[in-house]
Parts: C-alpha cells; structure tokens; sequence
C-alpha cells in the first residue's frame, strides 16, 4: 500500500543528522514508502544531498521557516509558530498530502497542534499517548502515559478501544486482550474511576481480560494495559529509571576487579543479546492516538536507528488500517453501549 | 536500648518454619532484644524446642487459638477473630508489653487490626504502608504503597512527615529531601492533589526538593518519594515485573548455547553478586505507618532471611525513636501550616 508520511525534519535534539539518514534508510526498506520532509529550506536540501539518488525521487520537501523549541510552552507554539516544520507536517495530514507525520520533537506541542489541527475521532473525547513495551511473551501495548492525568471510565474505555485496534495493526492480534491497571485482581480494589470503567468494559464487547497489576506489564498478561495517564506515566519512568540502575550495577559488578573484567569478556556476546532485547531504540515511537490521522512522537534523543523505528511504525499504522480499526471498535462498542456516543454523534 | 518485639509466630505461607529460626537469628544478632511468639500454644512449643538454650529466655510464649487466613477479608478477621494470632501480637503493643509488632500474614488484616487496636498516631487521617527501594546511592523510602487509594493534598503531606521519619530512623539521615512523585518536575504538571501537595510541602518545613518523576526513585534524587496509594503500588509492582522478566531475559541468554553456558560460568560470582544487590530479602518488611505502635509487615513469602530483615526494621524503628520523631515533626508543620492539626487536637 502506498504510504506517504509527513516528517519534522528539524525535530528532536538531533534535527537533520538523524531525520535524513533515517529516512533514508526507511525509504530503502519500504519500498511502498514515500515521505514529505518538512523543515527550513537550505540546510534541509542540504542535508538531502547525502541521500542515495534511487531513493532521492521519493522524498519531496516542504519548506517551513520556524522550528518548535524542546522546551517551548506548548501553547505558544501553537498560537505563535504556525509556520512550524511540526506544523506544516501535521497540516499536510489535513489536506491530504499525507497519511502519517513523525516528529521527534516536543510532545506536548505536538498533542495541541495535533489537537487543533486534525480534531479527535468521533467517539473519542481525548487522544492518549500509547506505546509499546517489551514483556516476557512480546509485547504490551500500554497507555495512556501522560496525555491525560484525570480520566473518566469513558475515557478509559475509549483508551481500551484505541489500544486493541493499535495491537491489532502494530503486532497482529486478531482479538487483542484488554487488562485494566489496578492495585489488585479482584473486582472491589482500587479506586472508583477503575471499578466504573470494568463495568464498561465488562460490558464492551472487548476482549476484557480484568483487572492487572503491574507486573503483569511484564509478564506479558494481557496484549493492552489501560490505565489514567498519571499513572501510566509514572510505570513508565519508573521503569525506565530500574533498567538505567540495573544497567549501572551489572557494570559496576563487571568492572569491580580484573576476575571479573575477564567474566565481561567472556559474556560479550551475551550481554550485547541482552541488551538489544531490552533496546529502547526497538521500542522507539508513541502513538498520539485518537486524532484524525496517525501522529508518532519519536523519543527527543533518537538516534537514526531509532527514528527509523518511529517511522515504520508510522507506515505500520497506516498500511494496516488503524484509523478505520478505532472507527469499527467505536462503532461495535457503542452498539453495546448506549453511553458510548455512536459514529455519527 | 530494651525492645520487645511481638511476632504473629503463624504468618506468611511458611508459619513457624520460618518464623522461628528467624526469630532465633534476629535475637543472636541483636543482644538487646527480646520477642514475643504469639501462635497455637502446641506447634510453637515444639517449634521452639529447636531453638538454641542460651536465647530461649529471651523469648516469651503466648497463646492464640486463631489464625487469620492469608486470602481471608479484612472485616472478617478483625471481626470474628479476636483470639488470632495476628490480632493478639498487636494487643500486645497496646498493652505495653511490646513496642512492635511482626507479622508475614494477610496485609489487609494487619492493617485493619491495627487501626482499630492502635488507632492512629494525632495528627494523622490514616496510616500508609512505607518501604525501602535500592537505589543507584543507597536506598528510597518510598510511601504510600497501597493503603489509600484516594488521597487528599493533607495525607500527601503527612506521607511526606512519615516518610522523613522513617528515611532518619532506618538510613539515618538528619534532614532527609522529600520528592513529590510527579509526571514532570515543573510545578505547573500534574493533577490538582499533587499541586495542591507541593503547596503544602513548600510551606512544611520539611526538606522539601520539589516534583520527582518515577525513574527518581532509582536515581536516588531524594530520600523519600510520596504519592498515593495506587500511583506507589503500581510503580512498585511494575518495577517487581520488570525485575523478573530481566532476569528472565539474563537467564535466557545465558543458557542460550554452550558459548553462554561457559560464559555463565566464568561470571558466576559477577552474577551473583549482582542479584544480591537486589535481593528482595535485603528489602524486607513494610512498616504500616501512622498507627500508634511499630507495626511491620513482612512478605507473605519471606524465607528466614527475609523475616530477620523484617525484625531488624522494627527494632531500628523502635530503638531510633520513629513514633517520636512523627510526633515532633506533625509539630513542626503544625507550626508553619495552620492547616495541620497540632499534636494535641
């Protein structure tokens, strides 16, 4: 399927030196690919000298004379920088240009450019961010993480609806299971948001495992974990904190005298195989997902290898139909549930 | 300093298998100590037949003739098991024949139990269940991990108090930092009670350090980490997931092939000495904080090693003065915040 994805070229703490390699890449291992680069005009066409000419014809450029600062208030930049490669790059989803827009730039400008720009789906109050993360099965797709810090059980259920249809498209699950992150398996813990929303989605048509906790993460429980995006934030550092120590302390260990310098050695092979099993780089790619159209935010500090994740992941969601995935879960669940608006509210 | 420490003998899936030859450990290492064994009269004399002849006076019997099941309701043990082991521990601190109470059953119970028996210290709405989390400079104490799942800014507040106490009596800290677990350090992120919280903390007194976000917790920036209920059980029970899937992957690739086997080999001590770093043992016992007594609760599966830490905790948190040391920090914050009730209210 032809795919055309928007990218902020000038996104992330790495701008061109990562986005147009990355692309280039992308491009040479998708050959249904093509891609709108989106940044100022001059070090952009620059940049794309480098890119090898058989895959050159299937980039095409987009100027845009302002760049979206890491740090800048999201809210600024969308009322101050309308010329933005972040911007533009959302825009071209509007008109049609595109199907997809990757930036690795600030998230929060993204999810309110996005926002103003594209609108949510029908039926979805709010978009979430959702990723995926490593388990001892696959993969979890887990969300939200951050996008909404108060939710309703609707929204809950919303976000179940969007994560099945993203485990559907992203890793091939025909009927995708559901866990809702609790303190607890039985039906009485947690808080009131929590127990509402297992009455939703008990009654959903979803494929509802029940409550999970966090370890089911990891163990791979279920194909979707749902929870608030206080919350899934939190599980996410957390963890990205516990890898960062326990990376520091197997070091320290195999550092500590030269006995054990020589075990490093030794387990070179080994521990290089652990290491790319846990490799956030694989994982590289949040979906702003519940807006009209595929948004991913990549990682600020991505590298090539990285932000070429983002962007199959991109192609992926597109190839694989996600939008219309969301719009057939809505349309069935609200057939369950009169709560749920339907399609056309 | 003298220390009673009264022990439910029955607890946690392994009962007096475990709990005596820990007992028998704690009291060899701890000359000032002294226990209490609460259990079935019969099975506890014999179990304790085993125990060496120069510390058996150091150890008190009492009877119970009940058991409070590990899966059992709360409401049902505090209610209709008055003679429980669990439950006759805790009169004990009530009594002042101990100044702490041990036990590795049901955790509902034991709190249950000691809010009723105990009530709670002044100055505080309810208990909180506190632990100690390796970090990459020593320890986190981190609180509260799931005893109150709707919390207000005032409870987040006094988490903050017993987490300080706790991070001076057990790390010895004289002035420990307090971090608001938050999902962004600036102070405009987050939810309305965790706003409302950092106000609060500013105005404390206490070594407040600001918002924190989860991967703090394993960085070591503060010494305490305050959140609610779901929000600290969550991030403890992924970081438990997450672990073992590590060691799962570790396992995997170590055992992939004969070059892995060997590798294996030559790392064992590196290993091993890696996974003792992180040995859950090393971390146990939860101190339910806020009641009007020591009250630790040990893991249900604690093996002889685990519960001695356990024992340990409670005499550290009795020798070193830590219902004092609430008492006089609920004083000092009453002090600066009108809106703390003053020890005497």
């Amino acid at each position: 399927m032809r795919v055309t994805i928007a990218v902020d070229a000038m996104g992330g703490d790495h701008g061109l030196s990562v986005t147009v390699p990355a692309v280039s890449n992308f491009l040479a291992a998708t050959p249904e690919a093509q891609v709108v680069m989106v940044g100022l005009a001059a070090p952009l066409e620059t940049a794309l000298a480098s890119v090898d000419k058989t895959l050159r014809p299937r980039i095409t450029v987009r100027a845009a004379s302002e760049i979206v600062e890491m740090n800048e208030p999201p809210t600024d930049a969308l009322r101050r920088k309308k010329d933005s490669s972040m911007r533009v790059a959302i825009n071209l989803i509007k008109s049609g240009e595109a199907q997809a827009c990757v930036s690795a730039g600030n998230t929060g400008a993204l999810m309110a450019i996005g926002k103003f720009v594209l609108k949510t789906l029908p039926g979805i109050d709010r978009p979430a961010i959702a990723t995926q993360l490593p388990n001892a099965r696959g993969v979890s797709t887990v969300l939200d993480l951050g996008a909404n810090v108060n939710c309703s059980s609707e929204q809950l259920l919303q976000f179940a609806i969007m994560g099945s249809a993203l485990a559907t498209v992203i890793e091939g699950h025909k009927n995708p299971t559901v866990g809702l992150l609790n303190i607890g398996e039985e039906e009485t813990k947690g808080n009131e948001l929590v127990r509402e929303a297992a009455e939703l989605l008990k009654c959903s048509g979803l494929n509802f495992y029940g409550n999970v906790e966090g370890d089911d993460i990891y163990m791979g429980t279920t194909d979707v974990v749902v929870c608030d995006g206080f919350v899934g934030n939190v599980a996410l550092k957390t963890s990205e904190g516990l890898v960062q120590m326990l990376y520091q302390f197997l070091k320290d260990e195999y550092t500590r005298n030269w006995r054990a310098r020589l075990a490093a050695l030794f387990s070179y092979r080994v521990l290089k195989s652990f290491k790319s099993r846990l490799d956030p780089r694989r994982f590289n790619g949040a979906t702003l997902v519940g807006l009209r159209g595929v948004v991913i935010k990549s990682h600020g500090s991505a590298d090539e290898l990285a932000f070429e994740y983002a962007l199959r992941k991109a192609y992926q969601e597109v190839a694989h139909g996600m939008l219309e995935r969301i719009a057939q879960h809505i349309e069935a669940v609200s057939a369950q549930l009169p709560t749920v608006a339907p399609l056309d509210a």
